[in-house]
């Protein structure tokens, strides 16, 4: 079962002092379940070059595809560009292709602030798709995008399609049992079907169910196998409908 | 000025696969904000015990305090505690202390599950606090929070005032001028103010300005400073009142 992961690096001071909300790892995270990417980590880390440096190079080597969101304006705060480069040893260079679409969009207003908009790791890839006036800047395995979340969305649809693989199968359980007296059965569910990942999440805030088990896999057999096993070492009586 | 550093690290295949939205970072980014403890990183990652094990022992390595969220539970998902135990190369331990409120607290209904909430690596602390039945666990400079929001408040707000210290003072300039032809201003006034961070944020879905400036640090006259420099950079007749 072909299975590719993720990582999301959210890059910006304003999100870790609660001056903006993060509204592109949440999209993002959605977006990814859909199209069967395992999205295995998430980092938001401050404006500064060698922390994205770091955070980008640890996440390229271990995951299929990152995402990057902010930090790419024109600004002494928009060092994403720099820290990707540096992650991967590279130069930032100005790519000729982009500084003529600049120069041909902006005419007389053109000046070295928007000309950094040209600017890129060397060797980077320019991602072109329908609906797109700027393409998507990726460098290796790397996919660089803006912070502002209307632009971040545009931007991620227009190329999310190349990330589509086998889609992810999820059931839920849901019981009025306590999680400490069923946590035996769901141990010994999960360590015979290694193929599927079975959560537990308690809640306080229901009257009708105390547990809600979900059952996930690419796999759609094994999500019922694995769902049959449980429901028959539970107590039927306890079933509540969920959600 | 003394300045505290913090990170979270959140921990739940939930938050990956948008099963739950994740509510405890955001919460804390708040809090520590309000509490004047800088917010470095928030890092989300499965129920993996080696990953827990890797990103609490960077996080802890590199920041003052750690908060973890989640994980901590009776099932085969909740590995938290054997995570946090393996960063600082300690085992897990059945803590008397713990195990005799367990057992006085369940009674008759005590077994191996519930026992399993009495576990801790080995030399932890146990922080008391008024309006809190169980204690907060703390191993080295990291707190072990759980991933039910409302109990992760509860033991948060318990223990918040001792992380208090000096407050952050922010002041925001709104102004209808592009980034782009504001940048070569900004950088300066950030060049010269090293003492202050400087955010600029562009909207595209605002009518009343274009970019919102922040100027922030722990010493509010190098706000006012920096902040009474940009405005006699910046074009008066394209300030706005902002929100």
């Amino acid at each position: 079962m072909q299975q590719k992961t993720a990582a999301i690096v959210v890059i910006g001071n304003e999100i870790l002092t609660g001056k903006s909300e993060d509204k592109n790892a949440s999209y993002l995270i959605g977006e990814l379940y859909t199209l069967g990417v395992a999205l295995r980590r998430i980092v938001v880390i401050a404006d500064d070059v060698n922390e994205i440096a770091r955070v980008v190079r640890e996440c390229a080597d271990g995951f299929d595809y990152v995402f990057t969101s902010g930090g790419v304006g024109p600004t002494h705060d928009d060092v994403t560009i720099e820290g990707v480069a540096r992650a991967f040893d590279r130069s930032v260079v100005r790519v000729p292709e982009l500084e003529a679409m600049l120069r041909s969009y902006f005419g007389e207003g053109i000046n070295e602030a928007r000309l950094r908009m040209a600017d890129a790791p060397d060797g980077s890839q320019l991602i072109r798709a329908e609906g797109l006036r700027w393409p998507v800047l990726a460098t290796e395995n790397v996919f660089v995008l803006p912070g502002v979340p209307e632009l971040f969305r545009s931007k991620f649809d227009a190329i999310r399609e190349r990330f589509r693989g086998e889609p992810f199968y999820t059931r839920a359980i849901y019981t009025r049992e306590d999680e400490f007296d069923i946590a035996p059965q769901l141990d010994r569910v999960a360590g015979g079907h290694p193929e599927v990942e079975i959560g537990s999440y308690p809640t306080f805030t229901r009257e009708d169910y105390r547990v809600k088990i979900t059952i996930e896999s690419k796999v759609e057999a094994a999500v019922e196998r694995a769902r049959d096993e449980l429901l028959e070492l539970l107590d039927p009586a306890a079933i509540a409908p969920g959600e």
